[in-house]
């Protein structure tokens, strides 16, 4: 049995490939749209990608499946259960979907499928049997959002970013039966779970990149909590706010996501902006100098989880910067399936800039001692909840450009989040709402806690 | 004045750069489809490509300059000479049509036309002069394939390949003329012309990749002959036979080339193999084990000269090989204007393989004094003219699988070329016509001329 | 804690990088000599590689610790068990010797030293606790050579590679007593192995990169016999003679290696071919045209493994073949401490080709039927076991430059492997023995046994 | 005749590689140190670099001479005139010392010798003839420093930078003598020269790779000027200053360059840092935060032209960024002969950071109005003399650390250049020399010409 894990950082995220080098054969598990690495991997050594399964309609991506199968003539085989309203739609005509108890076949391994349901309603797990090598004991299961390394996946994605009433406290009860249902599985199984640390689908994800699930029984705090009310409290307190790209993507994971093609985009110029342009510089260089109303979203590891909450699936976007971070932004922005990058203004073009102001913390708490100031904390209403200046509000940032937001625009408004970076990305956002004097408390709130 | 030249190897064909600081705009010049180096160099030097231009409708390639309209938004500049045959069609409404003597001003750097027929009816070629670098005299000249280093643009194509019937004749004419017409021009012009050395625009390019108008009125034969009459004989003497897909190239690149898209190919399997297959592997590793009737036409420079031959632009193809090996494969069709490729057949996936025969070059002479065998020799026709065995018949290479091939198909068939390379793709051609006992005569003519 | 496995495709061969973000400190553990991808790696993740440990003194790989300490200034931690023999020489002075229970603290990771001789009598183990994510329980365990997927490590190294008398037997014993000592650790535990699928340092490893305790306790033979001399048998019998290479690992290991510098190699002439040259061509082209007593080692994923047979650690060798093979092939000789070779020498040089010749295996049999010919046989001892042919005798291909071959140089002399991979490489190295006459047998053993 | 220019981007440098297709030999003119491209770029023609030449001793570049000879074993052909002071020692035994009117034979490519001084003493060109391409007449002219598009090669360098009195003057003269002769030579000679735009070599280079001599004739200043002390008066006013590093080059490229070895660099810790630290980031990023009294010479492409001026060739320094960029600099630094880079820190590891002062242009000629201000010019003497602050003073970017800096170091402090960058450098460095009040005029001198 061949085995190998690709972790997608940006996205946090983590596919398998599995293949049965007696047959050629190999699965992909949870594909993203590029798979360009899989193939390579596979063909390396001498298989071929045959099969492609996911564990559930994904909220934080767009899923690869339909492209394996466009692409690799692979057969599908996705979820069955979870009832009508988890159904996928527009598959392939040969897509195999799955109950509790079925089995997939890849060559002579074997992967029986556990309804693991929590996360949401139609969640699959994928036990493994290595029936090639001669076992008859499991090796590990494929969890998807169902257990990570040190958590287990949320269950109010659907009604915080999906807006489906209801289906955080059903849940809830789902995983703690999942939970509890996994227990008689034998410790020694390998635990290769769908996201690693950094992903917004569970809150307290290790950087491990895989665990057993009898370490998980020792650590894992939702193998602790007998009791199901706690459990279902504990589960459902203070999950940060996800992005809210996310209900896009529940949508076409379901129903379709189209081809992936050719990602690359060209420059353009000043006068092809669109209404929502990303600049994709350095927060330094462009509190420096900007074209007003443009938010910054560095082209780092973390583009993803920022752009996700501005993006506009109905419409066009410009970036700003080079073509290299251009053409890897728009390639990020495929897999979270936007394909509307109308393209990029280098950044030698921006003309009639502005620069941002900012004030050091000491500075901001000397003056906030004087005068009543205006000022908005653009961080997670759990990290509010930790302690806040008595005199600022909350909006969240990834609100920033729809929520109203109780300033004058004409007065100064100071701004802050916890380090820096989520402020750095406001002064853009609040500039296009019309304030027109934003300053940027530097280090955020960690430097106010400090000085305070 | 910022200038750039890039040279494609496969197709030996040159683009250029010509940008003015001081504006900031640049001109790309007979540009193929994939134009992602133009755009990264000029963006490193702060330039932003709005005119692309050619200097003829090429047959050798199709051209980029409708990907540059639509991906940049840049102005088109072509020839509105040689009358309505060559009339382009579907241009963009703001492209600009040129005649003798018009000029393209990008920033301060001018480009003149000069009307220089005889590779084709409406070529065009371009004088710089730097105005923006403050000369008044011109620098050079953009010749596109009215004159090499070395040579001058064969007038036979449009006959030959696309079969338009008496326009050698008339091309040799006008190129008598337009040699004529450039001796007024300044000795120290440079030239830079749209091929180097290994391209089938003309018999004898040099490796230099550029040159000087002086230097090639003292060494280049075409400003050695006086006689219009000589001029048009050695002119038209001895040109090799063009590859059959430089028909297809002449249409689309008048008529209309598609948007270049995502060239990335994927595994196939045995059942999928279309007709014509292509086998992408080394020669002698083919040879030694290959699916019966599939071409072998190596991933290496030479591969674009080769494949032209044999895509047929009506119907998809397959290739064997490599993932790597295809994808560049598909790249490389993709700037001939075939976009059909269907996918790659991984070549550990080759069931019920043939070996190809070989035999040493004295081994065959001894064998050829006592028998009266069956030999093919696949050169070209003034390869042929040069020497050649008695009791050979000839076929070119790339009509091998559309001629009369005039052997018995269960008889030992003894092939050559010249050294080897082109008998290799003929063993697989001649195993599609149905010849079962092929034999290659190793290092083919050369080795026997050696030896006789 | 970060965690991120590296896994040297060529070697098999698995370092691990573990960090512990809240003090931005990490441990490499069995680092190679080339240490880029653990530097970046470190790097991306916001570390500092401040600690290196080893599992045990390699023979199969040259050891990067002492890199480690010199590039980056890491303390390193290396095993003090085992005796006097098997103590580390010319360490740094600050370097850490560790003992059975001993515990390693980088940051608030805790690895604690468990002591598993077999392999190797100074072999010792790594029990991570990550008590930075609050544990207190054991997460996994770095076995080195001690535990791998599926197998063991085996003791007969030293014996027969390093030639140290008499250590098979107590490595076996030794391997024993740990296997058994491992039985009470939990099984929930994950095992990290200093090696996966295609190392020369166990017989059966699977391919899969890690397993847990309880997992092998199920299918790992090594835990299913209980019997000692029974396990003893089982663990010595059957293992394929390890290269020669090995030998010189360990002095090297043990004594110093050398500083890794620049590999890159440069074009030589015909006349500056050392002794030994090694062809990195594939074997097809090889095979078809190549320098008489070249060896044909194909730069491939096994080259690494074929090439630690025949390197000389005293002398200067060449290759042949393009500047992007030799460079890689010279970087792969530096994973194995060798830093001589002298250049490349591009395979158009080649001057006086020779080629070799193929027989058919029918053709082969029928004529081995009629006459009494000259087989040798190049593979293991273990395949020879398992069937030859009769009147075939058998040298190690690893062997075939030293060894007596019990034939006559000037008679046909026919040779075969398993598949025609090594019979490829023995064609070079009988030629420089000075026979003659060589004939490969295609497709080796494995198409003569389908034919019988 | 095989031709290929390389233009290195941070140098502005051409070198040239010209083969004989028909002797597969190759020549390489005025290398740098690191002969990868050439190397790989002469194996893709088929072709071996047997033979190096220089032009002249370069003041700007570590020549690769030495390394292509050690590495390839190429004969060096090198400058026989000039005198004894420029003669060159420890050259290879079989080096060739050219004079006047000697030819090189590279296959059936002449090289012909014309001693052409005034850059430096020694300065030679070549005027090649492609014998093997049946010329007699010669195609163009590698001039070195001598001859460049639109100047010639500066003569006052060894008096500037390497402290050679009175050499400007007599380099002045004989460059008058270099050009007349020039003029005799045909204007359709291709000219091809040894720098491109942006080198310290001559003032006023066009950003065309190369030009003609008839061009020249027409268009450059110095064939304009038939009076000797006109042309000696133009040629040796308004140079810029030479960066410090020339001296050092001189020196080392006349007695010995060491052989190029690994540049690979690795991290560091804040008690590791040397007395002089180089930040790489860009400058609104080390603006924002950086270590106190670190020069910020970002990694692009100015890189070489800004840290020749600050580098100690007798003591290691240290760098901060990131190991992609740290690892560039290293490079670079090698091709002006440094190799004492000691390690680098990442940015993540600064501590105890200090951010730079910034004054809007605007602002800042408000407040000069008002009060008597301490104003630092750091521009080149000819930017000074063409317009400049009444109160400023002015100390060259480059002399910042060693000269004499009349203002008092507790004071406030206003920095500018022309347009900010080199003002960006000047911070550190004033910050290193004590000065604890620095503010930078934002945009620079450009920008309060604007607003004045």
């Amino acid at each position: 049995m061949y085995f190998k894990s690709f972790f997608n950082k940006p996205l946090a995220q983590m596919a398998y490939l599995v293949g049965c080098q007696q047959t050629g054969e190999a699965i992909i598990i949870d594909p993203l749209r590029d798979i360009e690495a899989y193939v390579k991997d596979a063909e390396a050594e001498g298989l071929k990608i045959t099969h492609a399964a996911e564990t559930h309609i994904h909220a934080d991506f767009a899923s690869g499946t339909r492209d394996v199968n466009r692409k690799l003539g692979a057969t599908l085989y996705v979820s069955n259960m979870g009832g009508d309203d988890w159904a996928y739609k527009n598959m392939p005509d040969d897509t195999v979907y799955l109950n509790d108890g079925d089995t997939i076949n890849v060559g002579n391994i074997q992967l029986k499928v556990l309804f693991t349901p929590g996360h949401t309603p139609e969640s699959i797990s994928f036990l493994l049997t290595d029936k090639g090598g001669g076992a008859s004991t499991p090796m590990g299961l494929f969890t998807g959002d169902f257990l990570f390394v040190g958590d287990v996946g949320r269950p109010d994605l659907l009604e915080s970013a999906a807006k489906t009433k209801g289906t955080t406290e059903s849940g809830a009860e789902d995983m703690f039966q999942s939970v509890k249902k996994s227990e008689d599985l034998p410790d020694y199984l390998q635990i290769w779970p769908g996201h690693g640390a950094g992903s917004a689908c569970g809150k307290s994800l290790g950087a491990v990149p895989m665990t057993t699930l009898g370490y998980e029984k020792e650590n894992n705090w939702a193998y602790q909590i007998d009791n199901e009310d706690a459990f279902k409290k504990e589960l459902t307190t203070d999950q940060p706010e996800p992005p809210s790209y996310f209900a896009e993507m529940k949508k076409i994971n379901k129903e379709d996501v189209p081809l992936a093609g050719d990602t690359r985009v060209y420059p353009l110029s000043l006068s092809d902006l669109t209404d929502l342009v990303i600049d994709l510089r350095a927060k330094e260089v462009y509190q420096s100098s900007h074209i007003k109303g443009t938010l910054n979203i560095p082209m780092n590891d973390k583009f993803s989880s920022y752009i996700g909450w501005f993006v506009d699936y109905e419409h066009e976007l410009t970036l700003i910067g080079t073509k290299e971070d251009a053409d890897e932004a728009a390639h990020q922005l495929q897999q979270i399936g936007y394909d509307k990058v109308k393209g990029y203004l280098p950044s030698e073009d921006i003309e009639n800039p502005v620069s941002s102001l900012t004030i050091e913390a000491d500075d901001f708490l000397e003056l906030n001692k004087k005068e009543n100031l205006a000022i908005l904390d653009v961080r997670n209403k759990s990290e509010w909840e930790e302690g806040h200046l008595k005199n600022a509000k909350r909006v969240l940032l990834g609100n920033l450009l729809e929520e109203d937001i109780p300033y004058d625009k004409e007065e100064p408004l100071f701004v802050h989040c916890e380090s820096g970076v989520r402020s750095g990305i406001a002064l853009g956002a609040l500039e296009k709402r019309g304030f027109n004097r934003v300053i940027n408390i530097k280090d955020g709130y960690g430097a106010l806690r400090e000085k305070m």
